[in-house]
């Protein structure tokens, strides 16, 4: 008998299940993989091993510019790959070792839920049933799968690959094609584009990185452009088959021969076949319906994560885990999805939080769009030959808050906390005139914008 | 007739300068030099140029761990300087266009304060007499130069080097030895270190990094020291001559030969020569007497920047700048000293705000000090194989808010405005914990920091 029961390992759980073990629940998690999820083994870090890798080897290559001249550079594409399993793995035994210390029981299998009863939540994994008094459901997500032409083949032969397949190629691709100009699919074309690969990206839409700020992902598109990467915006996939992907566009079609097809329009929630419906969990779109508390439709029920399909970020399932916990602890906790920060860890990176340009047109408010260069800031200038980064701050007109910042440039990722402090306090432009930035930095140039 | 005359086109001078050019004040700048300042032209701005050169040479050599390997790997210090030079000249150009924008005026000569009359303060510049209604004097600092024996000579003959001349060495000593090891000295010794020259630091205080906290600075001096920086604290230097600086250590003296000596032991306000004893300004210890405002004691003149000896770092005389011409359009406007951060570029980065363990137990303040290893971030680990980095916080035990945070690792230059919004805003431990912080960053680790 536990005080809970937690489905899924990633972000949410892991963290939840620290948590609730530190405040003295007796915590189980059952976990079907590699503690971590998807977020520690098949995406955000693995990504970012590869993307730094693919950095250092970048600095080579424009070395000349800073006065510094490399006589050959290569390279190690395997090594790559074998370094970000150590990461991976130094990582997970990490997470083992926090829930360890939490006194949280980690089980390795999958798990269904079964019934309630008057004890609490069944769960059954690997034939055994265990009972919760509560439930905690992390389960995360998949990719997205639609029913191509030739997909379900292409994926089984190898062909074509989804987030998890293509962290672990042998070799570099010649030509990959990569279907879905979103945040997985970008990081990876920045990738194979820095190691020396011919990537296609075909998107759906008529622009790359989904609800990122237009004017600054169209950046972004024309930065990759330039380095030779080819996008096809305003794409239908209809075949990924015979090494070849296929796409309609303006009435015509294309087909594209390539090494690898990396599969990446998406994420689903994973709520099939846990047991949702033995005990009534209220799903919308395959996705656990939630409040701001965590909680589902059924009393002693929560879900975190990608499951509730709502942010479907690994720091957003963290918090969420935790707001989970605080609630079931009595301490009321809620999420404020407006202020939560996003990183695409191309380079240059885009990191956002918060409105921008678009979304304060759909939403009808009466606000600012002010876009600065990155050039006011000496720092900047002194690292970037040739940099067109900016950051562009949207504020609200009637109480002069700042309600979204977008930027493309270097230390992006490290930056937009700082900025997503100021949307979830609401930070007048006065307020933040009177603070001091440390000179000479990029983030300066945020402080810089406030006065314009 | 000028509403208002700046002495000074450094950080303090220029960007008040601007500020009150576009409120519609009739501004002039009166500055020696440069525009710019010795931030601009021999500071803060050229360091982190050729400092930058340094890290992608640093990259090269440690390539391997991360799967790129280099045939060879050089650095052109001359074509370092030459882009360093490059870069100074767009920055001063930037500045000087900001100003003609903003309508201000500069004259190009030496001022001096000659008198006040009926009509205001007369200001002779190239034996012109200028008369403004207020006068803010942003003269700046030098380089501070005791009498040590042979130094004066040493800087004639040039084997002893100021921040100044050291921007400029046509070529890398093989042997540089260092005296002082403040912010100065120590991101030249890490320059110096990274293109392969033999580094000696020779300073008075038993460490190194003045009052930045000891546990960090130690880790930094340890790192140095691992890549052959020869640190000799509790060392006094006695002489500067012959090719050699001397110095006594525990009744011992030493006497290291150098093919130059940088002396970098502190700055010294600019007080000298300008004439504030026309006007009866009061001077401390060198420095001009300011409050919070930036007032000074005789009503219509203020002081910004290095030379009023308080916080000596370009943005907080950015900052002091504006709050005078703040006050001097009547709109109340005042200086927090508490939550100025500063950084160290050396590689890893020191970053620091408010507070440290020292400076607690001086005080007597009722805090608690928590180190938190960077470790805890996926992207820390994923991006440093050999890296210690850590973050240490320090919370009022009685408010449970941030008093201060000293890090060292990467992204710490672009981390700390964040925490010095923290210490500005006296946000508590339980506010932090709220906030959603991007995954995967290395900032990351300040909020798990509030969990310990």
């Amino acid at each position: 008998m536990y005080d809970l029961i937690i489905l899924g390992g990633g972000p949410a759980g892991y963290n939840a299940a620290e948590r609730a073990g530190h405040a003295g629940l007796k915590t189980l998690v059952i976990e079907e993989r590699a503690l971590g999820g998807v977020c520690l083994n098949e995406g955000c870090i693995p990504t970012k091993t590869l993307l730094y890798s693919a950095k250092i080897f970048d600095y080579a290559k424009h070395g000349a510019d800073y006065g510094v001249k490399f006589g050959s550079a290569d390279i190690d594409h395997a090594f790559v790959v074998e370094r970000k399993n150590k990461v991976v793995k130094q990582l997970v035994s990490g997470v083992g070792a926090k829930l360890k210390k939490a006194g949280v029981e980690v089980v390795s299998a999958t798990a269904t839920i079964k019934e309630r009863n008057a004890e609490g939540f069944v769960v059954v994994a690997k034939d055994k049933e265990y009972v919760g008094k509560q439930l905690l459901i992390a389960t995360g997500s998949s990719a997205a799968l639609p029913p191509i032409d030739g997909l379900a083949d292409s994926l089984k032969s190898g062909f074509a690959l989804t987030n998890r397949e293509v962290l672990d190629l042998k070799e570099l691709p010649k030509t990959i094609v990569i279907v879905g100009g979103g945040v997985i699919g970008l990081e990876m074309a920045s990738y194979f584009n820095s190691v020396g690969s011919k990537v296609f990206v075909v998107e759906m839409m008529d622009h790359i990185a989904g609800p990122v700020d237009r004017e600054i992902s169209k950046m972004l598109q024309k930065e990759y452009a330039a380095r030779g990467v080819e996008f096809i915006l305003g794409a239908k996939v209809t075949s990924i088959k015979d090494k070849a992907v296929t796409y309609e566009k303006d009435g015509k079609t294309v087909k594209l021969d390539a090494d690898y097809a990396l599969v990446s329009i998406g994420r689903r929630p994973r709520t099939a076949g846990i047991g949702c419906e033995n005990i009534g969990l209220k799903l919308e779109r395959g996705a656990i319906v939630t409040n701001e508390y965590g909680k589902t439709n059924v009393p002693g029920v929560w879900a975190a994560g990608d499951v509730n399909g709502k942010s479907m970020l690994a720091h957003t399932a963290y918090r969420e885990g935790e707001v989970c916990i605080n609630n079931i602890l009595g301490k009321k906790d809620r999420i404020n999805y407006n202020s939560i920060p996003s990183v695409i860890y191309t380079n240059p990176e885009v990191a956002c939080v918060g409105e921008t340009a678009e979304s304060v047109k759909e939403k009808g408010l009466d606000a600012k769009c002010e876009t600065v260069t990155l050039k006011y800031s000496g720092r900047y200038i002194a690292e970037n030959e040739h940099g067109n980064g900016v950051v562009k701050v949207i504020t609200d007109n009637k109480h002069h808050n700042i309600i979204g910042l977008t930027m493309i440039g270097s230390y992006a990722s490290e930056i937009i906390y700082g900025a997503a402090m100021m949307v979830e306090t609401e930070m007048r432009v006065s307020d933040i005139q009177k603070l001091v930035f440390p000179h000479p930095t990029v983030c300066e140039v945020i402080r810089e914008a406030m006065f314009m």
